[in-house]
């Protein structure tokens, strides 16, 4: 049985971005057509009126100032409010094809590897662009990577899933290194007509090699040390959108075949699941709280990050010891606790712990304790 | 490091099914309405009259007579032809959720445990309902069982690459069992109106309990031996239905968003590379293709099936080495291999070794060595 380690992360991160304000300036110009196309629908009390949103409120309630985005155009147009992605011949690579292709890059050239020393390809993310030929084989061509891939989908989760998928891999000999990504286009399913999540979605795709210890060479390595995971179902964050939609006709293009969510429910039960998983996970490798310098937390939401480190550490952490890229990535689902691992580990001194952890949709909820080397 | 066995398999089976007779009947009622409306234009050079089907030469192109579906009526109406399966509410049951439940209940019940002995769900099959929750995590629920759960997609092989994801988890004690589920819903993507592909799906749904064969108390086990993936991109099987096709509102509702396939070119393409992996993945095991009792290939076309055991064995397989089940189940893509293996499994003797073979869409190929104990 082989040792493993991270030894390299990767990061696509789009050229637009679009900032509170300017999303803000479309939603309520949204808002205000609609009010006034219904206005006496509205004032025959038929209709209810559509209220406008606003910049620091959405700060304020989700810590993010601006996300980035594969097509800003689309999702401002007020009569559009979703990104514009031209269709692509079956010959062209897919478009969430190129997002994993340049992170992978990165990832491979921070672990000092080439396509030929990956023996498989892992594909995690929470929504698939289409059912077959699988996006990893895509891939996995497009970086000329012999050997297997699979697509997975866990939600946010599919990272820290993943990543067990590629460790035991590695494990197990099955494969010299996996790589694994984890191509997010969340804008593509995000309702940007909903007021109380039209700010929460951001695009990016995250990449990491893992890699037999003995293999590798590269200067910044991470030692996947141990990894927990944890799924409890909950219709609290839901998408039907779905192959079966078209034999259910009357519900094609319904409002819950884009991301619906109870986010207040979400708070309140996902905080503690995470924060108890985490330390019976710690208990388990008989580690203190105290022993892990970092914790790369999923990056939905501020107040969820803080309120989850203060009850593993009964002290506020600081943003050393928990990383926030939530500000201007907003939530990028399964990237997002990889887009913290990505910018915030290099300083970390030799044998320094740190745990990555991702929540979200299922609920799905992951724990991976990694030792700088 | 623990050894691992099958130690109960289960099927799922709908209740309805459709003869060629039927199927072509429908479609032929469809051809000839089409041609009616269009006979002018047809008469101009300006439409192409569309040609009637057959059941014979289905029966003799594919190997198939019927299959199963989970709605008879709506694929059988010439002015549908698709299945009828009306929405339910977040809190129903999802009807792959309940095929998936009722192949786990028979693989829990032949294995002799439940849901207690097990640690992990994973959903593998060719198309999955929504993007989040996870449909592994629905079944988690719905069977009552703790721990972690995910989805994966590798279309046809979706059975072999899910089964060494669940064998590695149990090997490396993330789980004393996972239960492997495969539902499939083949007509959801299927176009009934395309003659050259119309006959060639069944839906079911299979399950495998994957155990620590230290705990596994079951009569009939079936050791994993070993297992070797592999993947190679091709656009010859694809299916663009996405989350993404809103983006790019051009093609909504094309032909290339359900089921297309140059069948010709994967027959030719997927058969040598089956046969080569089988039997580069027994010479590494050190055994030769005589040591094998069985193959359990994965049902999509009894041509295609005669060849590869042709090529491996050298002479035609007679059906106890190389069962069918594609006759009356017709091609349920992950679900196929694993039919045949819970159908033809309790006659073989103690040590017999088979091969259980997936290939497909992606392209994928799976093979894993079982040994019966």
């Amino acid at each position: 049985m082989h040792n493993v380690v991270i030894s390299g992360t990767g990061l696509y991160t789009p050229a637009e971005s679009i900032s509170n304000e300017e999303l803000v300036e479309s939603f309520n110009c949204y808002v205000e057509q609609f009010n006034t196309t219904n206005a006496a629908a509205i004032e025959q009390g038929e209709v209810q009126a559509l209220g406008p949103s606003d910049a620091a409120f959405i700060e304020k309630a989700s810590g993010i100032k601006s996300r980035f985005v594969m097509d800003k155009a689309g999702i401002l147009d007020p009569q559009r409010m979703k990104p514009r992605l031209p269709e692509r011949g079956n010959d062209e690579p897919s478009i969430l094809c190129q997002m994993a292709v340049a992170a992978a890059e990165q990832a491979l050239q921070r672990a000092g590897k080439t396509a030929a020393d990956i023996d498989a390809v892992i594909v995690a993310c929470s929504n698939l662009p289409r059912p077959y030929p699988a996006l990893s084989i895509e891939v996995q061509q497009a970086l000329g990577i012999q050997g297997f891939g699979f697509d997975m989908n866990v939600a946010c989760s599919s990272a820290t899933f993943g990543l067990q998928a590629a460790s035991n891999a590695v494990q197990l000999g099955q494969a010299r290194a996996v790589l694994l990504v984890n191509p997010e286009i969340c804008t593509g399913h995000l309702n940007f007509r909903d007021r109380d999540s039209h700010f929460i979605f951001g695009d990016a795709a995250t990449a990491l090699v893992v890699e037999r210890a003995d293999l590798a060479t590269s200067a910044n390595q991470l030692a996947v040390v141990s990894s927990k995971l944890l799924t409890q179902f909950s219709n609290n964050i839901r998408n039907n959108f779905g192959f079966l939609n078209r034999a259910g006709e009357e519900g094609e293009g319904a409002r819950d075949k884009l991301f619906v969510q109870e986010g207040r429910k979400v708070f309140r039960e996902v905080c503690p699941m995470v924060a108890d998983l985490i330390a019976q996970h710690l208990a388990e490798n008989n580690l203190q709280v105290t022993d892990i310098r970092r914790f790369w937390l999923h990056q939905a939401n501020l107040s969820m990050n803080h309120l989850i480190v203060k009850k593993l550490l009964g002290r506020d952490a600081s943003v050393e010891e928990a990383p926030v890229i939530l500000d201007t990535y907003a939530n990028t689902s399964s990237a997002g606790s990889v887009i913290a691992l990505h910018k915030y580990q290099d300083d970390l001194p030799s044998g320094a712990l740190g745990v990555l952890s991702s929540f979200g949709a299922g609920y799905s909820i992951g724990s991976v304790i990694l030792r700088k080397l």
